[in-house]
């Protein structure tokens, strides 16, 4: 171990190492892909667009309208009343998805020959885009997990709630879409263990930087893999100590896309453009400026939204629609079901802006608000829209750098990929993922939304949690060391 | 500047000085006290209890129940439906506070011959048990500080919502009384400015020593001036550095009082008990598995509570009544106004246990659950009740620690005082806060909802927001440096 990472602690020794490393006895990063398209072959997966009519066990209350489950189970699909002060439009109405309970996103790693592996899992869900996307070990609901109901638990939970089993490396509290979801929040956890356990169809070892490496694939590692991942800290090295890193043979030579700049901006908490302090008063000041009041009203009270009998959507078509689906997985077994899902009317973009402020690259953070936020205003990417909804619209009406995210030269862009939102709620939604990193000419101030941050201040509150949208977290889980 | 402080930036090591320091040329401690009993003797009060009836401009609203203004303005005392799987009652309603808006306390300092002052106000709250204390310069409502309704502005007003008159040191959204309140919030705030300011009636420069100093007091420092306070950070040192510190000339002949476990416990992030992420994962843990559900309902519907002419009532009559006043304050002008305050039904204590583990000072700390905080559960002190309901209780019925902060003896007993809750809402509430060092034979392993906290760390999530009570946050604001 080098002199300079004696000041981080195991943990984030553990977490670097592993983060470092592609190589893997037990399953190079090529065989894991191939190993998730044989998942692929051997699973055939149909779903089926239904009228609601058609839906099993799912129900629009005769009263509020509200879709739901008859146990009252997973998710129900509501309407929020919104009244804001922040962007073009001051009152609104939508569906909203309402899933109170916190459910838990969860990884086992553990330490083979002195490297950690996360233990990850070929996980089909309806929507995803691929039907077979790499997902955390257990990803439950608190009713799966605290088992009210009963049946089978989910593979491997009793390491997450018996803390005999296992040591916490990473546990935080996450937040989910806020312009799907109201409130909604999950554990996000890491946990090690230290003797071997048995693997279960479905499930392999991988290390961390070949978790990060799937990532320059599109729609391989599902969202909740990326949230988990994103929680992920690395500590801090003060300029020196990374100097001594960049020099030690930690470093090792299969590394040489080692790019001392993202390593100072995740490491060095000294030598940002703006302080911590300075963050968090920007960000109270905006609370303080903006409100949001949410009214948790019946679906059948939604303005300007129209159900037919297959879809619920805006009058215009834009944004999103809920819809019903017929899935039928056969694999070993065959399961059907039927569920809502949520349909985005078109792609998105969700892109940071990246610059270098004296070699340290600065991440440009936007504070935006969402209706179903849990306190009104979260840290999001630069750029974060759907584009549909803005190609044509006159430029004073475009979000802010969506012409530059557009109009990126090929050299600027550092990272480009497509994304699946959650396969469990979502209709086959990617996005775009961009990092862009922006020439010297490019201003430093910005307008009062946004705000100049580093890697390591983004950890920072990452590890408070509820300061990072989802948006902004799975774009940086896919930012490597290297 | 002896070498340890330069790894503090120039905002910390100017809290610190002036944390360090009780000289003033401008006015004594003494002097302060005998200017407030001065302003007490200039103003006349007359606080009268009256049937609701009498209430002016305050009015029940006809189907809800309500208690509200005319104007809309200040605040409304409606009704609350809570239900949790948390501590032993898993269901009830109760009157609460519903004041949506965020308001600000803030305070300016100014550097005086390298020594940061701050600008504190004499003020008369209706409810205050002695009419006068010490607050922050500024406490407005939005309504005050956006001008919507005309009128006089809050005085400095202008010092705190315009950037280029002053520089914030410290900027953080904090929550008020969770059991009395509906996830109110104040923006706690301390801008520096660099040039004189006229001194108005009512103000006077104090350094933060005799600020805290003042403290030792009862009801001389009100609840915002305390809250504002607690969220001032000092840094971090290393062992080494402290070990500097302790040696340097910054620490003066006149601190004999000098404490080093305080010390190592406020500036030392590597020796405490739990780390960050420790503490992280344990309040996680907590709000993954305690639910807090809070239905807004009408006051007329909350259960078990009574109204009568004079005040509305739990029919035990324990917890806190609603009463209408009739206020009186003659200075130079006379003005007189009626509105409702909260009365408590007893006295209550609030205190935190502290233990010293490897001769580094740690707290308490408690997760705890109340009907309106912002996020389920708040890190609060060891002990925070109502004693009057407890004294008579079984001992497995009263909260855990009540016995041994109620048979502390003297020499455990590091801090006590009464302190006033804020005398705007809150009706000569008091409580005694109390800080009392155990013994080595006090046992390290405590139950579920708590947990072992050094200073620095608390103050770190003091940083972040949202995560320490007001109470937690006014009985460490006492804690000075020597």
């Amino acid at each position: 171990m080098p002199r300079a990472l004696t000041s981080l602690n195991a943990k984030e020794v553990k977490f670097l190492r592993s983060a470092l490393t592609e190589e893997n006895a037990f399953m190079t990063t090529r065989d894991c892909l191939q190993w998730l398209e044989h998942r692929r072959k051997q699973t055939h997966v149909q779903i089926e667009q239904i009228p609601f009519a058609k839906l099993r066990k799912w129900y629009f209350d005769k009263d509020t309208g509200n879709l739901r489950h008859e146990s009252g189970r997973f998710f129900s699909i509501e309407g929020a009343h919104v009244k804001t002060n922040y962007g073009f439009v001051s009152e609104w109405s939508q569906p909203i998805i309402n899933q109170p309970e916190i459910g838990i996103l969860g990884i086992i790693t553990r330490e083979i020959n002195g490297i950690l592996y996360f233990l990850m899992q070929a996980k089909i869900e309806p929507g995803n885009i691929n039907y077979v996307q790499l997902s955390p070990t257990l990803q439950a609901t608190k009713s799966n997990y605290t088992k009210i109901h009963k049946g089978a638990s989910p593979e491997y939970l009793e390491y997450f709630t018996d803390s005999s089993k296992s040591r916490v490396l990473s546990d935080q509290l996450q937040s989910e879409q806020g312009a799907r979801f109201l409130k909604k929040r999950n554990r996000n956890i890491i946990v090690e263990i230290d003797d071997n356990i048995l693997l279960k169809d479905n499930f392999c070892w991988l290390t961390l930087g070949q978790i990060i490496r799937l990532m320059e694939y599109d729609n391989v590692v599902n969202m909740d893999t990326r949230t988990v991942i994103s929680g992920i800290q690395f500590g801090s090295l003060c300029p020196e100590q990374i100097e001594l890193y960049i020099k030690s043979d930690f470093h090792r030579k299969e590394h040489t896309m080692f790019q001392p700049d993202i390593l100072t901006s995740m490491f060095d908490n000294t030598s940002a453009r703006n302080t911590i302090d300075d963050i968090i008063s920007w960000i109270t000041g905006l609370k303080t400026r903006y409100e949001l009041n949410v009214e948790n009203v019946p679906l059948n009270s939604v303005r300007e939204w129209q159900k037919d009998d297959y879809a619920i959507h805006h009058k215009t078509k834009n944004f999103f629609s809920v819809i019903a689906v017929l899935v039928e997985i056969e694999n070993r077994e065959v399961a059907s079901w039927t569920q809502p899902l949520i349909r985005a009317a078109q792609e998105g973009i969700i892109s940071f802006l990246m610059k270098k402020f004296s070699g340290v690259s600065h991440f440009l953070v936007q504070a935006k608000l969402e209706a179903g936020n849990f306190d009104i205003l979260e840290m999001a990417p630069t750029v974060q829209c759907i584009t549909g909804n803005y190609r044509n619209a006159p430029s004073d009406k475009r979000p802010p750098f969506l012409d530059y995210v557009l109009n990126a030269r090929e050299d600027q862009i550092k990272y480009s990929t497509y994304q699946s939102e959650e396969g469990g709620r979502f209709y086959r939604e990617q996005n775009r993922n961009l990092i862009i990193e922006v020439d010297d000419s490019f201003p430093a101030a910005v307008p009062d939304n946004y705000i100049w941050m580093t890697l390591n201040q983004l950890k920072q509150f990452i590890k408070y949690n509820n300061y990072l949208n989802i948006q902004a977290r799975t774009l940086l889980s896919a930012i490597g060391l290297k």
